[in-house]
């Protein structure tokens, strides 16, 4: 099981950090460049999450192994970037199976460091989302996984399910599975079927901010 | 006295929530989006200053209120962003509360955690316009905190009081409630009769950085 | 040498001040966001490095001279703006000394709190190149550091021999004067030549996201 966790683990940051190597291509980054932003969009939010649950050093500073394969996946982008924009497919795949390891691995540790379980779960959610944030963020653009087909609503399921096991007392194990099977499943669907929360109505403004804090 | 720093804090939330969510809106995220936005305008000065001294878990993540009211002003908002964007005045106001009580409670904080008074008072001034900096960078724009009239010289302002107070060992809770009233009463003033702060002279060049860090 | 390796580092922090500043300048923000950019350009790098080692409250936080320093050279910038522009070939010195000891010290400390060299080093260049990525995230553009001339890998590659020094343990006054000298004469030779790292080649694609993501 142990094992099992690692390996999607680090797949996870192998697939978050191709999504960031790829991005730093598209945008004309240079090879080190590239390599900066694969590092942050695989790590950021796990980094977060440590940070403000107070978990230092964090994780990511602790094992060479997230590190080693971040540069690999930097490196593998930067030289076949070409390639890896055709396998959309299975890319995508993995990053959904990435996002639910990193939200419920993300639930289970907040959990542990004592945050109550709402929170956990915002943390989950959190580690799931994080690295696309900065990621985008660092590029200076708008996070698509704020707008992106349920790619929150996905993590936020997933971190629930073990945030609330843990509130019932259930053995954490079937929790973790059925949270990471529910947000990949969730995330899976809504890119097959275009599934898209709502976008309130408003008055006007062209993405001015509230005045309130002008 | 409790009692009323508690509401006052909790309105402060509510209304940078609101600010916020009403970015979301505006830049017509998602409903989730809409939320993240919330969030992130409401706790991200605070979680700043409780990361920066070290006082970990986050106050953020262990107060289930705090969370419960920002999801309130998210959803509001976004059924009722409309209406919203035509109370401007009460919300103004408010946000200038919001700030007060912010700058003063985290310079206080930062105080309690043995940070010098100096130091102290920047921190309170971060706990004020951080959220508004959060907010903005995420939507991938220019700060408005860092250009709106005396927005974060209002919070500095107040946040000074109290430092100043506690370094000469004055009581406690007079020097909160002057500085309170302090950056509450510049910011007000500042909107009514339009103050700014002036803007250095230049010999050109257009938002390009400086050559030395290119 | 303390004071030596003090005086270097007060410089630094005044270059790097004088960097963000000058930004505030030219994005046209008044007086006091220009401050805050000089304190965000000095002292970003440094602050992310002390919270991802759990070194809170941060160094930044508790000496008053780096404030000092950086209100010192905000106001000069605010003042003098056109002047500093001209004077481009010294700040840009000073500027390759700051980022050559934010990157050997940054390092050491990073070895101090037990990390391991690997990671010791890459904390290193983020004290390095951490305050030129916040100023430009703050005024929405692309971190400059990560497409300059060798300026990222300049600040890796002094780093590296600090914590490479640190793994054979050599003693650390040469190997930090050594890693110093090599950023310092790395990017001072890729500005005089133009050395610049290679770009990927890509399949088209203009600066949207790896699909996985959206």
């Amino acid at each position: 099981m142990d094992i099992l966790v690692l390996v999607l683990d680090l797949v996870g940051t192998f697939v978050f950090a191709l999504s960031g190597a790829m991005l730093g291509v598209r945008r004309r980054l240079d090879l080190f460049g590239v390599l900066v932003l694969a590092f942050a969009a695989a790590t950021a939010g796990g980094m977060t999450r440590d940070v403000l649950i107070g978990a230092t050093p964090v994780a990511a500073l602790s094992d060479w192994r997230y590190p080693a394969i971040t540069l690999a996946a930097g490196l593998i982008t930067f030289v076949w970037a070409p390639l890896i924009e055709r396998l959309q497919q299975p890319v995508r795949m993995f990053d959904a199976m990435g996002l639910a390891l990193f939200a419920v691995v993300g639930t289970q540790k907040a959990l542990d460091f004592g945050i109550d379980p709402p929170m956990a779960a915002a943390l989950g959610m959190l580690t799931g989302i994080g690295g696309g944030i900065a990621r985008d963020v660092l590029m200076a653009q708008v996070p698509l996984v704020l707008r992106a087909e349920l790619y929150a609503v996905a993590a936020l399921a997933g971190a629930a399910v073990v945030a609330i096991g843990h509130w019932l007392q259930w053995p954490p194990a079937p929790c973790a599975i059925a949270g990471a099977l529910l947000c990949f499943g969730l995330r899976m669907m809504a890119l097959r079927f275009g599934w898209q929360l709502p976008v309130a109505l408003q008055s006007g403004g062209e993405g001015e901010p509230p005045d309130a804090m002008r």
